[in-house]
C-alpha cells in the first residue's frame, strides 16, 4: 500500500496506509489520555517492535502527528504529548460532532498523481531528475541572488518574468518555428489548459479530445463544466473523420479541440502531415480554437519532430508547453503561446487563483537558458532516452516473441503504448501493482474504459530496471 | 500612463501607453514593407528622436517585438526585421480576419494588478524587497541545490514539500497559536481562496465578506457564481449584527463567511474579542464555514496581534496566510489550514491546474525557516513597518489638522485607511493619479462604489517618499 501517496487516507480499495493506521492509534491514545499532555512517547525503536513494522514507518507516522500538532520533538530525547494541544484538540472534536457546513460541490480527478517509493514506476513519464545539471542550476540561482539591484523580489508581472518570457519565445521561434504572437507563463501546462477551459467553456459545451487521452487535461474540462468527445486515434494519431462526424453531430456544440500531436498522450504517435493540414483547415473552417499541448517535443528519435500546429501561424492555435518533461516534474513553469486578446483573460482570470509562478526560479531558468546550459541539458536528456528507448524496445521484443504484447517501436516521447491481447487493462495494472510495477492502464486514460492498452515509461529507468520490470508483466500476462 | 502594467495594451480610460504605441506603428511599418524583412532598424537614439520619447520606452517597445518574434537582436548591431517572420505573420493575419472562435466566457478583476516604476505606489501594501536578507537566502538556496541526494527534483507532493508544511506548521503553532489539522501549500493565499471557492460554493450560492474588503477575495468568489453579500465594517471590524441579519435574509443561501480579523482589509481594523466569540459562535451554529485570511499577521504594533480565530480550534474555520506579505511579493507561497477532508478535495481540484509550488523555493524557504533566518527577517521587518507607520501617521496629522481627512492610527497592518470628507474616493484617486500618485479608492474596494476612504499604503515606502506623497493628496484634495 506504500505506493499510495502518503497523506492520502484511504486508498484505492479502502484499506488505511500502515503508517496512518500507527498515527492514528496514537491520537487515540493522546485523546484517551493513555499518553497525558507532556508525556515522552515509546522511542521509534520501541514502537516499531509494538506495531511490528519498519521503524521508518513509525517514523514517518510521527513526523504526521507532528506536523498536526499532536507531539513536538525533543532532540535527542524523542517526542512527547504536545503540552497545550489536548484541550484545542479536545474543543475541535467536540465542535466537529456538531458541525456540518462542508458541502464540497466538486472535486475529481482519475490517475494517481504522486507515486513516493514504487519499486517500479512505469506508469508516470517523467524526467530523470539524475540528469539535471545541479551544479550549473546552483550557478543560475546563485547570479539571480547575487544581483545587486535585481528586481526579481519586487515585480509581479502578470505574464510572467519579463526575461525568462524572452527566453522561452527565442527558444520557440530558433527550436521549434513556433512565433508566439504573446505568451502567457503558467505553473505548469496544467494551468494553461485549466485557465484555457475556464476561459473559453461554459457549462454544456463540447470539447473533442483524442481518446485515450490525457486524463487531466480531461479532468480541467469538465471542471469547466463542458462535454469530452472522445474522437479516436490510429497509427497517424487523431482521426479526422471521426473528429468531422463528430462536429457534424453537435450533439453539445463543440468549442475546443485539445491534441497533443508530436507525441500523442498516451500512444505517442506523430499526426501525419496530411492530417495535421486538415484538422488546421477543418477547425478553422468551424471557427473552433485547437489547444495544442507539445510537452515533450525534443525528445524525438528519429530525425526532427514534426513542426507544431502554431508553427503554421494559424490564429486559432493555443499552444501549450512546459520544463516539467523536459527538467523535472517539480519545476512548475509551464507556457501557453495565443493571440493577445486570448492572453489577456487568462491573465485576467489568473489574478483571481495565482497570480504568477515563482520569481527566483523563473530568473534562474532565465539565467541558465540565456547562457546556453538549458539547451545542452536538454540535448543530453535526449540522447539518454534515446537510449533508453532503444532499450526498452529490445526488452518488449522477447514478449512480442511469445505473443503476450503487441506494439509499435515510438519515434519519441518518453513512454511505450503496449496492448496486452489476452488481458485487460484494469486487471493487468491491478495484478501488476501487487508485484511493485505500475503502470497507466488504458481503462483510466479513455472516456469509456476498458481496452488491453498500457503505457509503460521509460525514461526515467535505467534499462536493467525497466526489464525487472517488464519480467514480472510477462509473469502477470500468462497467469 | 505609465502608471499601468505594461502589457495591457488599454488603460483604464482607453488610451494607449506610449511603448505600446511605438511598438505597434513598427510592427505596421513591417507588415506594410516599409522595414522589410532582415532589414536594419533605426537605432534606439534615432527612434527615440523620431517618436519624441525617452529612449528607454524606445527599448522597451523594442522588447515587445522582440519577444513577439518581429525583430530579432544583434548583438552590438541593433534590431533587425526577423528573416522568417513576415511570412508566418501575414498568414496569421490573413487567418484571423476570418477567425471568430474565441467566445471568452469569463474574465474580471477591479484593481490593477501590478504596477512598475510608479513615483509614488501608496496603493499596493506590499512588503519592502529591500528588507530580504538576499544573502540567507542565496545560501537558503545553495544548501537545497547542493544535498547530494535531495528529492526535491523527483518529489510532487500534492500537498506541497513535507519539510515546508512542517516548518511552517510548527511556525503557525508557536507564533500564532495555530495548530493545523492539515495542510495544503498554494500559489499564494489567492489560490487558496480561489481553491476553497470552487470547491465549496455552486452558482447562486452566497459568501459574506467585509465591505470595504479584499478585491481578489471577491472576484474568486463571483468566479465561483456566488453572490457576494456585503457586511459593513466599523472601528471594531466587521459588524456581526448585520451579518446576522444577511443570515436571516437567505435571499441566496449563505455556504461562506469570508473575514480578515487581524487587520482587515482595507481599514486595517482589528476584529474585537466579543466579536470573535460571537462570529465563532453563530457561523458554528448555522453550519456555515469561515475563511479567516490572516494575511500580515506579525505586522502588529500595539502589544502582541490577536489571536486567529482558528487559534480557538473551531473545526469550520478555514485558515489562510501567505509569505508573500511576509517576504515579498514574488514569493507565491501561501497556505491552508483547514480539516483533512477539505485539503483533500481542494488537493483533488489542484490536480486540475497548478498541481504543487515550486519545489526549490519550497525548499529553500523550509531551509531558511528552520534556521531561524525567517523570524529574524519578520522581526527585522516589523520594527521597521512599525516606524514607517510611526512617520505615516506624523506625516498626515497635519492634513487631519487641516481638516481635509480623519484616520484613526493603526494597530498594525501596512497602510492607513483614511477618509477626505471633501471628495470622494473616485475622484481624488483620478487626480493624484495624474501627480504619480496611486492609491486604492474605497469605490474600487466595496461591492457598492463610492466611499470618501483610500487606503495609503506605508511600507514599502521611506518615511520621505510618503510624505511627499501626502503633500501631493494635500494639493489634491484642496483643489
Amino acid at each position: 500500500m506504500r505506493f499510495l501517496h502518503p497523506r492520502t487516507t484511504r486508498s484505492v480499495n479502502g484499506r488505511r496506509t500502515r503508517y496512518l493506521g500507527i498515527a492514528s492509534s496514537l491520537r487515540e491514545s493522546i485523546r484517551d489520555g493513555q499518553l497525558a499532555a507532556g508525556e515522552y512517547l515509546p522511542s521509534s525503536r520501541e514502537l516499531s517492535r509494538q506495531y511490528q513494522v519498519h521503524r521508518h514507518t513509525v517514523l514517518v507516522a510521527l513526523d504526521t502527528l507532528l506536523s498536526e500538532g499532536w507531539v513536538v520533538a525533543e532532540p535527542r530525547r524523542g517526542y512527547r504529548v504536545c503540552p497545550q494541544v489536548p484541550e484545542a484538540q479536545a474543543k475541535r472534536d467536540r465542535g466537529s460532532a456538531v458541525f456540518r457546513g462542508f458541502r464540497i460541490v466538486r472535486a475529481g480527478s482519475s490517475l494517481p498523481a504522486s507515486v513516493d517509493e514504487v519499486p517500479y514506476p512505469l506508469h508516470a513519464a517523467l524526467a530523470d531528475p539524475a540528469l539535471i545539471p545541479r551544479r550549473e542550476l546552483r550557478a543560475a540561482y546563485a547570479h539571480v541572488l547575487e544581483r545587486p539591484r535585481s528586481r526579481i523580489f519586487d515585480q509581479l508581472d502578470d505574464r510572467g518574468l519579463r526575461e525568462l518570457r524572452n527566453a522561452v519565445s527565442v527558444y520557440l521561434r530558433r527550436v521549434r518555428a513556433v512565433v508566439p504572437e504573446d505568451l502567457l507563463l503558467t505553473h505548469g501546462s496544467q494551468e494553461a489548459i485549466s485557465l484555457v477551459a475556464q476561459a473559453l467553456l461554459a457549462p454544456g459545451d463540447g470539447v473533442a479530445m483524442e481518446e485515450p487521452g490525457y486524463p487531466p487535461a480531461r479532468d480541467a474540462f469538465r471542471a469547466a463544466g463542458a462535454e469530452v468527445l472522445p474522437i479516436p486515434v490510429d497509427a497517424q494519431g487523431l482521426s479526422i473523420e471521426h473528429l468531422r462526424a463528430a462536429l457534424d453531430k453537435q450533439k453539445s456544440k463543440v468549442r475546443l479541440v485539445y491534441v497533443t500531436p508530436t507525441h500523442q498522450y498516451p500512444t505517442t504517435v506523430s499526426l501525419s502531415g496530411t492530417r495535421r493540414d486538415e484538422l488546421l483547415g477543418l477547425t478553422l473552417e468551424r471557427g473552433i480554437p485547437i489547444l495544442e499541448d507539445d510537452y515533450d517535443h525534443e525528445y524525438h528519435y528519429r530525425g526532427s519532430p514534426p513542426a507544431p500546429l502554431a508553427a503554421s501561424g494559424a490564429p486559432h492555435v493555443l499552444y501549450v508547453s512546459t520544463f516539467s518533461k523536459l527538467i523535472g516534474p517539480t519545476f512548475r513553469v509551464g507556457w501557453i503561446a495565443a493571440r493577445p486578446e486570448l492572453i489577456d483573460a487568462l491573465v485576467q482570470l489568473r489574478r483571481t487563483s495565482t497570480r504568477a509562478n515563482d520569481a527566483v526560479t523563473a530568473a534562474a531558468l532565465a539565467d541558465w537558458m540565456q547562457d546556453g546550459g538549458f539547451e545542452r541539458h536538454v540535448r543530453r536528456a535526449r540522447r539518454c532516452y534515446a537510449e533508453r528507448c532503444a532499450a526498452a524496445v529490445d526488452s518488449l521484443e522477447l514478449l512480442r516473441q511469445d505473443g503476450l504484447i503487441e506494439f509499435q517501436a515510438p519515434s519519441g516521447g518518453m513512454s511505450i503504448w503496449a496492448r496486452f491481447p489476452g488481458i485487460d487493462s484494469e486487471r493487468l495494472a491491478a495484478r501488476a501493482r501487487e508485484r511493485g510495477v505500475l503502470v497507466a492502464p488504458e481503462y483510466l486514460l479513455g472516456v469509456r474504459g476498458r481496452g488491453n492498452g498500457v503505457r509503460l515509461a521509460f525514461a526515467r529507468l535505467a534499462p536493467a530496471r525497466f526489464r525487472e520490470a517488464v519480467a514480472i508483466l510477462a509473469e502477470v500476462a500468462r497467469c
